[in-house]
């Protein structure tokens, strides 16, 4: 039964990858069609003469702004839009304003704001909570205000180039979305909603071998290895959650989710996930420490602790699985109060024991996740 | 003396977090600065006439590749030339190449190389390893590509057009290196070898504050509660530490560091530092349960656990400071014995112990570190 598990695990990995990879291949595929759609606009002689030079900014806007996931891309488009926008409408404004000032004055005053702009907007780009969400928006916002601005000098048609390019952002955008979000979307939610799921499954694995590991040593092989890495990737989860997060924001209704979806459970959900998994990696560290209780003192302990380890993976595996089909686990009524009654049991025999007060321990955070 | 610490505490935080806004400003001035030197191509007639609208390019390149660290700006700069020059190569040969094959052959032929590049750069792109460090490469090299590909078709003069552009940009990397190396430069590599230096730092006083929280409970107030953000910090540096080390990669000769320094080895012990505090953060976790071992069982070992944590303590300030001076530090030939000596000590008390443990664990990665 256990080689048929990791028989199982190996397939889950293989299929795992080759599921990666086809999503990258599609996404490339994607992109590649998206390319050829706006070069188009280049291409074919009536669209050229409509847009002129100016589908540069539609291929720019292409490569710039499309991501792999469907809200990354929507964020993207959206903060350029706006960013170019506002810096269009204020670059427009100070070079009419300059152009008072006669031709040094002028060369001045476009000096002076280029630089106040740019140093405030650069450091309102670093704030954090700025940073995390509307970086790119600035920094378009940047970039635009100090073309816009800066040739207001030379071209008399500002207004025309503003119009005239925010249309081809607008047709290169309107690529990326129909792209994006019609021919296989990568939603980010679905990811995120994936991986907290997979998260739980992880650790509750993590948590079977450890009980393996540390019950099942034979006298010839010594103690089993016990791999730590799934554990560290979901402790170092942290970013990546966060990201996606950020970008399932900003994706329209789709699929079980629906406005207004509370993104930030998710992160909390994902936070007590880490607490476990920090338990979990010290739980392990103890186990394959040279110092051991003596084989007198595992015993008595032995049945008990096999059982909580037991049970919380199963609780985990349930709670994972609960949540990947969006369905409220009635489970937990059912498994709560045996872990109850089996940390009370620990609790008796665990006041001579090392090892069971670190399983109650996760006991008490998992319950902690009931509440 | 505790008041003492607890007000150098708040004022090294005030101090920190107007160090961080003193060189968020810094920064804000240089970005405006430079901004201001390249609208000078714009702003003044004879540079004017010699660049032409082609300026446009170095502003772009300015806002576009302007980091916070002198080593993220000089390695999207590099990536950026390298980019350009490959993917104006190609495509210059795609329009050469579709030149000879008639009007509507022209468009087939360079609307599929446009799709076969794009879609194969973008999946090379999302591979991990060419995405941590040539990401951004990649992208410049497709959005040149199309440029010049699909624009080869109206342009005859495209490789003059390709000349003034490397040269813009070229322009505009230089007013970036020079403002971003030569004025107050921010190298991540410092910031690297003073984060993980704090981090040393930082979870020397967790584990001080452990040690006061567990042993001085006072019988009105109950145990004061552990501030567990700051090993939190140490336990999500991964993603920001590698990061720094790649840019540090990029930095030239500076200070200390000389070339081909070891960056490796900093996100090794960055690695060692999470894995002591997940540790760290269980028996945190472990002194708050409500579950715990008697005042009986407490009293014996009190002095030693004690001792072991303060010079715990003591040897990672040791370690961090030796770190941050980088000198080789002699002083752990005289705290090593020490601390083997009281682990074995410890050893002897802690068979109905749960406390020790745990700090016999931290102390076993503690002394994996020194070697």
């Amino acid at each position: 039964q256990n080689k048929h598990f990791a028989l199982f695990n190996v397939w889950y990995l293989i299929s795992k990858h080759h599921e990666q990879d086809a999503k990258r291949v599609i996404h490339s595929i994607k992109v590649g069609t998206a390319l050829v759609l706006v070069s188009l606009l280049y291409l074919l002689d009536p669209l050229f003469e409509q847009v002129g030079e100016n589908a540069m900014w539609a291929i720019m806007t292409v490569v710039v702004v499309y991501d792999f996931y469907a809200g990354a891309t929507l964020s993207k488009g959206l903060l350029r839009g706006i960013g170019t926008i506002l810096g269009g409408g204020l670059g427009c404004f100070t070079a009419i304003l300059a152009d008072k000032f006669g031709k040094t004055g002028n060369t001045i005053v476009v000096g002076n704001s280029v630089f106040i702009f740019g140093a405030v907007a650069t450091y309102y780009r670093m704030i954090p909570s700025i940073k995390k969400r509307y970086d790119y928006g600035v920094m378009i916002f940047i970039l635009t205000f100090n073309l816009v601005a800066v040739s207001g000098l030379r071209a008399d048609k500002i207004l025309e180039l503003a119009r005239e390019r925010l249309t081809n952002i607008g047709m290169g955008f309107s690529v990326c979305i129909i792209t994006s979000l019609l021919i296989f979307p990568m939603w980010a939610s679905d990811e995120l909603h994936r991986s907290t799921s997979s998260n739980f499954t992880k650790l509750a694995s993590c948590i079977e071998e450890c009980m393996e590991a540390y019950f099942n040593v034979s006298e010839k092989e010594g103690r089993k290895s016990i791999n730590t890495s799934s554990c560290k990737a979901v402790l170092h989860s942290k970013s990546s959650d966060e990201s996606l997060a950020n970008f399932s924001r900003w994706e329209p209704w789709h699929g079980n989710f629906g406005f207004c979806y509370p993104w930030e459970k998710y992160l909390q959900i994902g936070e007590k996930l880490r607490e476990l998994a920090s338990i979990i990696l010290s739980l392990q560290a103890c186990i394959e420490s040279p110092l051991q209780p003596s084989r007198t003192l595992q015993e008595p302990i032995k049945e008990t602790c096999k059982n909580v380890g037991l049970s919380l993976g199963v609780t985990l595996r349930e709670l994972g699985e609960s949540i990947m089909k969006m369905r409220r686990g009635n489970e937990k009524v059912l498994v709560l109060p045996e872990l109850q009654s089996t940390k009370l049991e620990l609790t008796i025999l665990s006041s001579s024991e090392l090892q069971a007060f670190e399983t109650v321990e996760a006991l008490a955070v998992a319950n902690f996740m009931f509440l």
